[in-house]
C-alpha cells in the first residue's frame, strides 16, 4: 500500500494516513472486507513508527471506516453497496496511484428518474439536428475522415473556428495556440500529468470541481483550498497562503463557478493574474458556462488578459453542444503547449476527426444564435426552480441563485447523514450531488448540488419538489 | 528543472542526468536556444555534486545537444528543424513531469506522400461504408446519443459483444469485465497512470513500441528492456533480470511485434504467465494484430491462459475497422478493472457513446469475413514488399519477414546518422520510423520500421522502391 506522505505539511502523519485510506474506501477503491496492512508492515513500508500507523487505525475505526479486531487484524467495513466480484487475493495488495476516485463513484451507472447529479443540459435543448445532419452527410462525403488519426493537437479547420470563437470573447491568440480535447476533463488532466507532481502545491477553490480534485489528486499533489465568497476565491487569503506555500498552479473556475454558481469579480481576476506572474506559475482556468448567463454577461475571462502566457484556458464546447461528441479546447502559449500535446499523443494519439468535423459548422455559424435561445430556455428553468425552493425547501436551507450555468447549491442547517439521504433519494429515483465530493477532506459537508437542465422543465419540476420534500422529512428525522 | 534519480540503479548519475536532459532535447522538449540550469543550480536542487552535474555536460556537450561557453553557460544546440514561437522566459524553467515525448515528435504533423510511418491500414482496405451507414442511422433515429455522456466503463451493448468476441478467440470472461478506451494508447495510459510510479520497475520487449515507452517514461518508471529473438522476449532473461529488480508491470505484445513482427512461441507465453503469478504483478498483453496473420493463426493469447486476473489485455478494434473512431478493449478482472476505470473517468469522462454503438453491428456480425478478406489484402502486400526488398535492399540490410502484422523491420549494416535520412526522405515525401525511438536510451539504432499497409499498392511500391534506392545511396554516402 503506497500512501504519500509530506513531512513537512501541516497535517500529522498519522491524519494524512487515515485521511488517505479513508478516501480509498469511501470511494470503493479498497472494498469491504478488504484486510488492511499490518501496523507493523505498514509502518515499515512508510517508514513511519507504529504508533503513527496505530493512531491512524485507531481514528478510521472510531469513524467506522474498518473493524479491528485483537490478533486478526483490521479489515474495511461493509456498507451498504453490494461489492463487485472479488478476484484473486492478491490484487488486494498491488500498490496504485489513485489515491481518490469520487468521480467515478458518483457519476457513473445512474439510470434514475430524476438525474439531478449530473451538470447537463436535456437533449431536447441541445442542437442535436444539425450537428447530426453533418455528421451523416461526412460520412457519406469523406467517409476517410474515420480512417484517419488525424492530429495530435486537434484539427486544423476546427482550431481556426476556435480561434475566431474565442478572439469573438477577447482572447487574442493564434491557430497553433490552442489544442483539441476529449472534453475539458482531459485538458484538466493533461495539465495534471505534464506540470503536477508529488507534493507539488496546486491551489483550488473550496469548494471546486471533483473531477479537477480526483486528477490533482492522483497526481500526488499537496491541495490547499482557498475559500470563496460572493465574488469568488478570496484571492486576499490566497496570496497570504502563497507567501507560505508557493504555487505551482491555482485551477480556477471562475465564472457561475461549479458547484457554488458565484463569479469572481474582475478586480479578483486581474490579482489573481498578478499572482501568477509574480510566482510565474500557471492558472488553469476552466469555463463552461461563461455563454450561459441570465442577465449580463460575465467579466471577461483570466485569459483575455494574459500576455505572460500564465493562463491555460479550457472551454468545454460538448456541455454546450452534445456532451457525447467530447469536444473542448485548451487555449496556452509557447512551450506549455507543446508539452500538453506531447502529453495528448501519449495518452491517446488524438481524439476523432470526424467529430471534430461534425460540430465545426454548427460552431462556425449558428452557435451565438443558439446560445441566445439556450441562455433564455435555461433562465426559465432556474426561475421555476427558484419559485419550487422558495415554496418547498425545508427550513434552514439556503441558496444563492445564481445568475448562470447549471447548477443550484444548497447549504442545509447541518450535515445531513449523506449515505441516508441517498438512499432514500434513490428510492424515488432522484439523484443529487453531495457536498462532501467538493471539498478535499472526508470531512461531511452540509452542501448538495442539484442541476436543474438536466430533465425536461416537466421533470425538473416534480422531481426538484419531490426531493425538497423528501430532504425536509429527512432534517426532520435526523433532529428526532 | 526536475530529473529523477536513481541512486541505487546501476547507471552513473551524470549518465542518468546526460541521458534525461538528451531525450527532452531530441523530443523538443528543450528548444533550441533555451539555457539550461547552472551547473551550481542543478546541483543543488538535485541533490548531487557539481562535478556530477559538470561530467554531464560535458556528455551532453560531447554529443552536440548543447553548447556551452565560459562565463554564458549552457545553452541546447541548434537543429535543423525550426523551433516553435518561444514564449515568455519563464515558461522554459517551469518544472513538468515528460522526460520523453518521442510519439508526439515523430507521428504528428505528418502529411508526406509515402507515410509509411505509420502502422496503420489504407482506407480503401477498411469497412468505413458499413460503419458510416450506422453511424448516419444513429444520429437520425437516436440523436440523442450524441447528448450522453454514456458509461465510463463503455456502453453495456457493446461491452457484451465484444465479450463474445473475445470469447471465441478463447478469452473467458464476463461482460463487466471489459472497459471500452480510446484505443490502446488510452488503455496503456490508465494502467501506467493507476500502477505505475516514480522507480516501478517495467519489464518491456527491446525493441517495443515508442507509445508505450513515452508513457511509462511518464510516470518516471524504472524501464527494463528484454531482448527479443525469433520466439519473441527472451523469457529466460527476463527471469534472470527479475530476480535482481522484481517487476511492478511486464508490457508485451506478443503477437506480430510492434516493430519487430516477432510472434511469442506458446512456451514462452505460459513461462511469462508463471512469473507474473509467482512475483504478483501484472501483464499488459497488447494485441492490435493477432487477427490478421498470414498463414497459420498465431497461439492463444496469455490472456486466455490467465485464471489470477494477472493479464490486463487490449486488442485494438479501431486499427483494423477505423482509426478515428479509438474504439479499443481492456479485458482484466476485479479491482485491477474497478481502479483502471476510476482511472478513465478522471481522465475523459468516458468515451462517445455514439462511436460505440456505430462500430457494434460490424464487429458483432461482419467482423469475421471481414477480417479474412483483410488478411489477404495485407498478405498480398506484404509479399509485394518482400519482392521489393529482395531487389532493390541495400548490400547488408536485413529484415524478417513477418507472418502477419503491419510492419516491415529492417537492419541497416550500421547506424544509418537518421536525422540526415530523414531530411533526404521527407525532401522525397517518404517517412519512416527510426529504430531509435523504440528503446529507452538515445543511442542510435541500426533499425528501421516500414509499415506496408498504410498506402494503396501500387503507392507502397512507388514509394518503398525509391526509400530502397535512397537509402542505398545514404549508406554508400556514409562509408565514402
Amino acid at each position: 500500500m503506497r500512501i504519500d506522505l509530506l513531512r513537512s505539511g501541516s497535517k500529522s502523519l498519522p491524519r494524512q494516513i487515515s485521511e488517505t485510506l479513508a478516501q480509498r474506501i469511501t470511494s470503493g477503491l479498497l472494498q469491504p472486507g478488504s484486510r488492511l496492512p499490518s501496523v507493523r508492515g505498514l509502518a515499515s513500508s512508510l517508514k513511519v513508527s507504529q504508533v503513527t500507523v496505530s493512531k491512524a487505525y485507531a481514528e478510521l475505526e472510531a469513524r467506522g471506516h474498518i473493524i479491528c479486531s485483537q490478533g486478526k487484524g483490521c479489515y474495511v467495513a461493509e456498507r451498504q453497496r453490494t461489492a463487485p466480484d472479488t478476484a484473486a487475493g492478491w490484487q488486494d495488495s498491488y500498490d496504485d496511484y489513485l489515491p481518490r476516485a469520487q468521480l467515478w463513484r458518483n457519476f457513473d451507472y445512474r439510470e434514475v428518474e430524476y438525474p439531478f447529479h449530473l451538470a447537463a443540459i436535456h437533449s431536447s435543448l441541445l442542437p442535436l439536428g444539425p450537428i447530426g445532419a453533418t455528421m451523416a452527410a461526412l460520412v457519406k462525403e469523406q467517409p476517410e475522415l474515420m480512417a484517419s488519426y488525424g492530429n495530435f493537437q486537434g484539427d486544423a479547420e476546427l482550431r481556426e473556428v476556435m480561434r475566431r470563437h474565442l478572439q469573438s470573447r477577447g482572447i487574442a491568440i493564434g491557430p497553433d495556440d490552442l489544442m483539441i480535447t476529449s472534453g475539458s476533463q482531459q485538458g484538466i488532466d493533461l495539465v495534471a500529468r505534464t506540470f503536477v507532481g508529488p507534493g507539488d502545491t496546486v491551489y483550488l477553490e473550496a469548494p471546486s470541481y471533483t473531477g479537477a480534485i480526483d486528477v490533482f489528486a492522483g497526481r500526488g499533489a499537496e491541495m490547499i483550498f482557498v475559500p470563496v465568497d460572493g465574488e469568488g476565491m478570496m484571492v486576499d487569503k490566497l496570496t497570504a497562503m502563497c507567501d507560505l506555500r508557493p504555487p505551482k498552479l491555482i485551477y480556477t473556475n471562475p465564472t457561475f463557478q461549479n458547484p457554488s454558481g458565484v463569479t469572481m469579480s474582475m478586480t479578483r481576476r486581474q490579482r489573481l493574474l498578478e499572482l501568477a506572474r509574480s510566482y510565474r506559475c500557471l492558472i488553469v482556468e476552466d469555463d463552461p458556462f461563461s455563454d450561459l448567463y441570465f442577465h449580463q454577461p460575465p467579466p471577461v475571462s483570466i485569459k483575455s488578459m494574459d500576455t505572460g502566457g500564465h493562463v491555460v484556458y479550457m472551454k468545454s464546447f460538448s456541455k454546450v453542444l452534445a456532451p457525447g461528441s467530447r469536444i473542448a479546447c485548451v487555449a496556452a502559449e509557447g512551450n506549455i503547449l507543446s508539452r500538453l500535446i506531447a502529453a495528448k499523443s501519449a495518452s491517446d494519439l488524438g481524439g476523432p476527426l470526424l467529430t471534430q468535423r461534425a460540430v465545426l459548422p454548427f460552431i462556425d455559424r449558428q452557435y451565438e444564435a443558439y446560445a441566445a435561445k439556450l441562455r433564455t430556455a435555461l433562465r426559465q428553468r432556474k426561475e421555476a426552480a427558484a419559485r419550487l425552493l422558495k415554496q418547498y425547501a425545508p427550513a434552514g436551507v439556503t441558496w444563492r441563485l445564481p445568475e448562470g450555468g447549471l447548477n443550484l447549491w444548497l447549504q442545509l442547517p447541518e450535515a445531513p447523514a449523506i449515505e441516508r439521504l441517498h438512499a432514500l433519494a434513490e428510492r424515488e429515483g432522484i439523484s443529487f450531488l453531495p457536498g462532501d465530493v467538493c471539498y478535499a477532506g472526508d470531512l461531511p459537508s452540509r452542501h448538495i448540488r442539484l442541476c436543474y437542465s438536466q430533465l425536461t422543465e416537466e421533470g425538473m419540476q416534480r422531481g426538484l419538489k419531490q426531493f425538497l420534500l423528501l430532504l425536509g422529512q429527512h432534517l426532520h428525522s435526523l433532529r428526532s
